[in-house]
């Protein structure tokens, strides 16, 4: 029986916890393979339909994985970043859209709905913002750690699967800082219009990532150390929500740009933590291409959304659906009778 | 009142009955833009889901499009051109492959079950396949105008969408020589594995392929000749049901590269035939990205799917769901009150 992840003392407490992280199992993932391989359609014939059915088999850890109980959670957070003027729209308008999401009139209380979804809303302390990570670090350690057992805690660790979101105006910003302090290259790399930022914003949001990098360069060899550094506190929530999920071996659909810049600050740890998850969407903010390539993954879908809130993983939990259907209810070649090629 | 589309006489009749499709309803496209416009999002950020819905709007001629009956329609044929080795399985899969939709086996039943869709198949003549087309056209003209008045009746003209889909054992060459006739090139430019043609047998497709278009020359620069010149059945039924959807005002998902194919031989008509027509998905299928640049569309999913049987369309059906949902259950700012960039 391994320690829980949460509560961790200190990053250095989380690091050592974070040691012995459960993999997928090989014996369902070949199972799910030769299944594969019998249904009646040529072999590869549903592209990655075939791959998302071996992939949560390995993590749910069944031949035929199930699809029974979805959870969506959106986290919430407030950014201090946005005294510099990178974003168009004021910052209540977090809290507007988390009443949004309760009142049921946001786009992710839909595709809920339409892909069969529970969903959790989590906002986190929004009349607090975090730190302007120009001027010093965005949170504490206790804050990060905080944070994430809120991420954690959130979690329903009966789901089949974990779709993570976030909103939190002012993030665009503070994910392509993530990006930056994670994989390198300049802020002009990673920043875009996030929520409709014009030339002169963009600009604005690339001249502070980089103050935030001066500012900053002595954290960032150390993942923990810069989500500390630029925030906020939703992109916490979301690694100890993955985090979290890992524990428990539920598969993850990560969202669009923000969300994967979130839970990307976990891959330099190179324990492989992002392992067992999925992207739903590659999102049209730019830098989510560079980001996919960085940790290697390949989203499901490509709709040329950028809206965040859960809301491409949500799309995609449908893809998702599909490809278990197909998987548990196709016939096998020899239960229908079909002749061999 | 227009006269109806089938049953024609001839396809001069035919081609003089579809002269006047109907258009897509401006005023609700409209006024579905300016509802999108107002959702508790930023303009734009729900790409191409925006997109679909108000494609929908206009083809159904409301502001707020519905779903609330999806109509599968597969065409089953079989084709003489099997005769020149062009496939790896033998003819008869087609009927077993029809029984195996019909004792509900298939990719198609578990995907028509998980995105809400009612399945019709419809096998045409399957013991009589069409003729050779190496050595004479594939079908006549009263047989290429009996197989789409058979598309035709299959349509459910109370559905809100209708997606099309195929079986038949060699028709992934049948799909190439009508691209091939359709938009020029070489074989070589629409061939491609098909079910799981090797090297050899794709250097089978091109050989009868270039041979039917010297044969039928004469036919290529009437579309409807070629549909005759190279069949099949499935192929004529698509373009009926295509048609009667249209004459319905009903808005068609496609599925991949041979229904695309089957449904692109109305394109050269210039009379806009596909203008109510999405297409599910791109096909693993090398010559379906071609095709689809060559009637300007762009698929909904990029899944590396090449199954048929309307099996990227059904999955595309999620998508489509999602996108109406979100256009008829999100809140407006003003609705939210959410305060303005």
């Amino acid at each position: 029986m391994q320690a829980p992840l949460f509560p961790a003392a200190s990053f250095g407490d989380l690091r050592a916890r974070l040691a012995d992280l459960p993999a997928a199992d090989p014996t369902s993932i070949a199972a799910a393979r030769v299944r594969q391989d019998n249904l009646t359609k040529p072999p590869g014939a549903l592209g990655r339909l075939e791959e998302l059915a071996i992939f949560m088999a390995g993590w749910q850890g069944r031949a035929r994985p199930v699809l029974d109980r979805a959870q969506v959670v959106v986290f919430a957070g407030n950014h201090g970043i946005c005294r510099q003027g990178v974003n168009p729209f004021p910052q209540e308008v977090t809290a507007q859209m988390v009443a949004n999401f309760t009142r049921g009139g946001a786009a992710i209380n839909q595709l809920c709905r339409v892909s069969g979804a529970d969903l959790s809303i989590v906002a986190l302390d929004l009349d607090r913002p975090t730190g302007d990570f120009t001027e010093g670090p965005a949170m504490t350690e206790a804050e990060v750690l905080d944070a994430m057992v809120r991420g954690a805690a959130a979690v329903d660790t009966g789901a089949n699967v974990l779709l993570l979101g976030e909103m939190g105006i002012g993030n665009s910003t503070v994910a392509a800082a993530q990006a930056r302090a994670s994989f390198g290259g300049t802020a002009w790399d990673w920043v875009g219009p996030g929520t409709g930022a014009d030339a002169d914003k963009i600009a604005i949001k690339a001249h502070v990532i980089e103050a935030g990098m001066e500012r900053h360069a002595a954290a960032l060899s150390d993942p923990l150390a810069t989500l500390a550094a630029f925030g906020g506190r939703e992109q916490a929530a979301i690694c100890g929500a993955v985090l979290a999920a890992r524990a428990a071996r539920i598969p993850v659909m990560l969202d669009g740009f923000i969300c994967t810049a979130a839970a990307a600050v976990l891959a330099p740890l190179g324990i492989g933590a992002l392992d067992h998850c999925m992207v739903g969407h590659a999102s049209a903010e730019p830098g989510h291409r560079k980001l996919l390539s960085a940790i290697g993954k390949k989203a499901v879908l490509d709709l040329g959304m950028r809206l965040g809130e859960g809301s491409g993983a949500a799309v995609a939990l449908g893809v998702l659906r599909a490809a278990l259907a197909v998987h548990d209810g196709m016939a096998t070649f020899a239960e229908a009778g079909i002749s061999a090629g």
